[in-house]
């Protein structure tokens, strides 16, 4: 099999890939639809790196969306890539130079790797790098396999009690870490989640575990609202066929009237849903001077009230990936801080990989799907 | 009875003084050690303003100070005034103008009414008003009297599920929520709260609302510890006897290993001991990059170890009162994000104030004291 | 002739209403094209305000909207109201409790009266105020008129060498202001200006005074862009007829080779023009983790590449008017840090008034033009 | 010679520097007193890196302190080091993967190269990283040779116009820019500087480059104070004798009348004398709400008005080198801002170096010495 693929890149030297022989199972897609099952050369840590025998994958909907459409926008799978980013395991080897992880620690893996040289990356912006290495987005290989390779510094050791499962959800978590800290969230706020699917769920945890007095999330599904407000939504909307201001209305109404000392409506919108009509309602529904982030990640224009959002100035912020999140979302695990457990609703072996991915998507009962990668 | 103070200034007409024959009580100081319970004039509400019948009054440090020493600094009671400002009531007058208040809201009372014209009033930070009347700071009257009139806009209205007596513990709530606002503290933090007082132990609790993963008290009396780690502590250290360095090595190592991913100290510490001590202990024990800020209010000068907090650019942020910090302590309390209720150790009625003034300070059982000002 | 309008709101008492039988000249807006000249009473200064000789006032593009439409959005002018709102003058006469202005004194006046005790108000964000009172935006009188009364603390004392010309230009220049804080210029980062009309050019010479190390400016008029270059521009780039990401690329190409070593495009782009595709152009243009700041108000809606602003963290944020701006515009003057004299380049008595209402707009020579109100 | 430093621990491969026989000057310290112009292998580029013909670099006061004393604090001169961190020079080769940077071009160094992976590297504050190795900080070698290896991206390309004599400035002009950063200077702002010594001279040039309208410059000696006024300081005083309070009175008196629109003191204090009555009048001269920077280094502990600081909520801010400041710093130069020419008063070959070393701090006519590297 000829694997071309970024795994190189990171520094593994020649010398060990001769030398480890041995091979190990990868999920890996040739094409749309195409996802095979196959044995690949077990990668080796060079220096700074550390080797995780994988245990947990979540599928997010990009790999769903390369797996179906073969790419998203201008990132094309056109040779075989290893899927997955959401991953959890135990380090098995240890590079040279790393000193903070040890054989036999269970880690969370953050899945992209930045230059560490450019500007946004020195300035503390490492997700705007324009050489981020992110697994599972073309051409550069994903974790759902066997064994993994990754720079140390990207993988974060998990308290005792926090599972390997939990770890696995700590990829959309930091989405949501990134997405509060990009709304500004703070104590006291009233805070809108736009959108009840997995990422906006996390959202609703974080803003909470953020300080947020009260969340309200809104959706077009009952049975996710149901959810939200199992997960700790203050309240929820339907927001079915509202236009966007009365969208805006009916989710700001929500807060009910115990806030109502701190004037004016919600401090920050995040939105999820990837839509048009969320990103409307999102400006109408944010107080003034507040935020409206941008999370889900819909068609590549909008058209939107910006002379409301001017007027009132309503920044809008959008998000991409996450930025130092991973060791604030594994706190949050290691303090108690919420529960992601919940979330997980569906969990496969490997290889039954073709069968999670098929459920993915498949019905509102569905929120994260996991792949087990121990064989 | 002749009483110079500043209720004149806050626009209350003279007409309505000379009609207003009937009387109420006051606790009023009249220098040190002299505190009478007296018949004074009930005060009505001008344009924008609200009377508000006083039903519980805190008792803070500072009332006590005042009635001990007679001054505090360059504030001296060199004419009789009302006591408290940690108060709570119902509205039983509205002055013109005032929308957003009717008679019978029951509302919290922040306590100090700017100028509202000066550049720090208008650039958000009018707790640095030169020109702040504040209630039981010479020669501005408190509320610890029957009724009381206050501008409309620093009077909160409570959500119904929160009592009169958590409200009157909204005061100390503001403190801790700007002192945590100074600190940054965010979702994941580490903190250190230095001084199990009852402002140190209000800190603890803002600080884990604003998302603090772990919070690690520090005192060097055990029982104060042991109410901290009963209000949600994650750790704590009794540091007496031991010297800064010491200190803030037992402080962090109090934090354990569940957070070790996120590596370094306490990216906050929350001063509130007032010692020097504990302000040198606070730079050791913070992390390279994080804040100190300090609450407690001691001598007039600390000597400090500066250099150790300019390498590791460790800032040192005063807090003064607070700032738009009420609206957010009630939507805590609104959410049900933190419980003060077992701050509340003490209960007397106005006519037994005096006691309750002795009661303050006099044992390490004692957290808040309140006075029942309803006759 | 029946006045209905807010000064009476302001606090100036009936009495000395009638007491005040002379009368001075005001240029008054009565509907569509029907501008008067017109004797009305000379208002008093209540408490706190000061009633100034006007002597400078500048004609904005507003003021013209209104002489020509009748409203801006929902602001109708439905009964007589007096134009101007970028002022300056001579303090005549001053109310009771003004201690930092004296008769004689040469002020700048910022237009805007906010209620001072809403969040917006005390979080220092006072332009959101939902009551404020803007000169000139119905039914709140303007300023062009032989006096005007106004609170005292939104007067500015003018430094000794800064003329009352200059001071009329403080409005704008208070927009740039605020417009560029609202952008973060910050020294050493390259800004473009879209669109080089009055406003884009206080906002290149704003730029550059908070450190810009260059600013590039785009218009699609030559005769403009050779102002820009004047002023201090430190390239141009005539955008007629390219699309969004042509116009992004050339007016990123006008910063040269000197500024390499600082990768990436610009920082911040102010876009001034009102146009979609200049606010099309913007996000395309600003650096990833940059800020687009939208100053020119347009249609109400906007069709914008978003996608591209989430996934490189573009920030967009709209401004409105502006909140402590003043202070540091008049500091700009008072330093010689800018120069607006430039900028002035027609002058009317207000005799002349409805002429000079006409020249406004009426060829690409026209920049400020300025009515002189001292009869 | 036997050469203990971290040149090997930057990548450069054995083989290369077994190939490269040729040899270069290098400028070495011994020990107290003992500095020596020595024959050392030249360094070659590993991977990422480049190797540069040194040109200028200019002498730091931290460079003599080891020349005389041997140490500073913990940071030990216990084997060989080459002196020198402000340096300026030509790539003469490239390692492999440097795409940004050619032979021939003229760069700047910034002496600190950060691990890249740790929570401070990538949070964008790589100043405070734990692993910095830096220039002429025992036991990593300087600059001050005829070759210099170092990593690309912490080599800046000057503007064509850029003399290498101002880009050995770059150094000190990043501390200020830093400084300056940490203060957060902005449009408007009055400033005082604290001390004219040549940190002093460069923050008074970029807080005004950050749109300072006014600073103040304040010492001990009027030569000093002179330069400072010739540098554009808006005002100056000499302190000598004044105790903290008196202090900072006059150094705001030196603003004037001009800014009294914008009441209260200085927004910001960048005080580099460091000494303990410089930081003491500090915490009086700054705003309420202001900031203390300090810059200068002293002895460990300072005894400051802390409650001072406090209660008027002025924060102290200590600073460490810089991050992200040369980009900034090359950019001010770049587009003209500020001029750094007047600073080098004197030059030396570097077969001069001893006596150059001896003329720092020799007298107040010293600002900046420049050791010429071109042999």
């Amino acid at each position: 099999m000829t694997r071309r693929g970024l795994h190189e890149d990171r520094g593994e030297p020649e010398t060990i890939e001769m030398n480890s022989k041995e091979q190990m199972t990868a999920l890996v897609l040739h094409g749309v639809g195409d996802l095979r099952l196959e044995k690949v050369d077990i990668p080796q840590p060079g220096p700074g790196q550390v080797q995780i025998a994988v245990k947990k994958v979540g599928i997010c909907m990009s790999d769903v969306h390369y797996y179906k459409h073969g790419r998203i926008g201008d990132f094309v799978v056109d040779c075989p890539m290893t899927m997955g980013h959401e991953s959890s395991g135990v380090v098995a080897a240890v590079g040279e130079g790393v000193d903070h992880l040890q054989v036999g620690d269970r880690v969370a893996i953050e899945p992209g790797i930045p230059c560490r040289r450019c500007a946004k990356c020195k300035g503390g912006r490492y997700n705007l790098c324009s050489k981020m290495k992110f697994c599972a987005t073309p051409p550069v290989h994903g974790s759902m396999s066997t064994y993994f390779v990754h720079d140390a510094d990207f993988c974060f050791k998990l308290p005792s009690h926090v599972s390997l499962e939990e770890a696995a959800l700590l990829e959309p978590l930091a989405v949501a870490v990134h997405a509060v800290q990009r709304g500004r969230v703070t104590a006291g706020d009233k805070v809108i989640v736009s959108g009840a699917g997995p990422i906006g769920l996390v959202s609703l945890l974080v803003a909470k575990a953020n300080g947020a007095s009260a969340v309200v999330v809104t959706d077009i599904d009952d049975r996710r609202l149901a959810k939200a407000k199992e997960l700790g939504a203050w309240g929820v909307a339907n927001v079915m066929g509202l236009d966007a201001q009365a969208a805006a209305k009916a989710a700001n109404a929500a807060f009910g009237e115990d806030f109502d000392c701190s004037e004016g409506q919600a401090q920050a919108v995040i939105e999820c849903s990837g839509t048009e009509i969320g990103a409307r309602t999102a400006i109408h529904a944010a107080d003034s001077g507040g935020t409206v982030v941008l999370v889900g990640m819909g068609k590549p224009e909008f058209t939107l009230p910006i002379l409301e959002a001017e007027i009132r100035e309503v920044d809008i912020r959008g998000v991409f990936r996450y930025v130092n999140a991973y060791p604030v979302a594994v706190n949050l695990l290691a303090g108690g801080q919420l529960n992601v457990k919940p979330l997980i609703t569906h969990r496969f072996h490997i290889n039954d990989a073709v069968k999670a991915f098929d459920t993915v998507g498949g019905g509102q009962d569905v929120i994260k799907v996991l792949i087990d990668c121990e064989l």
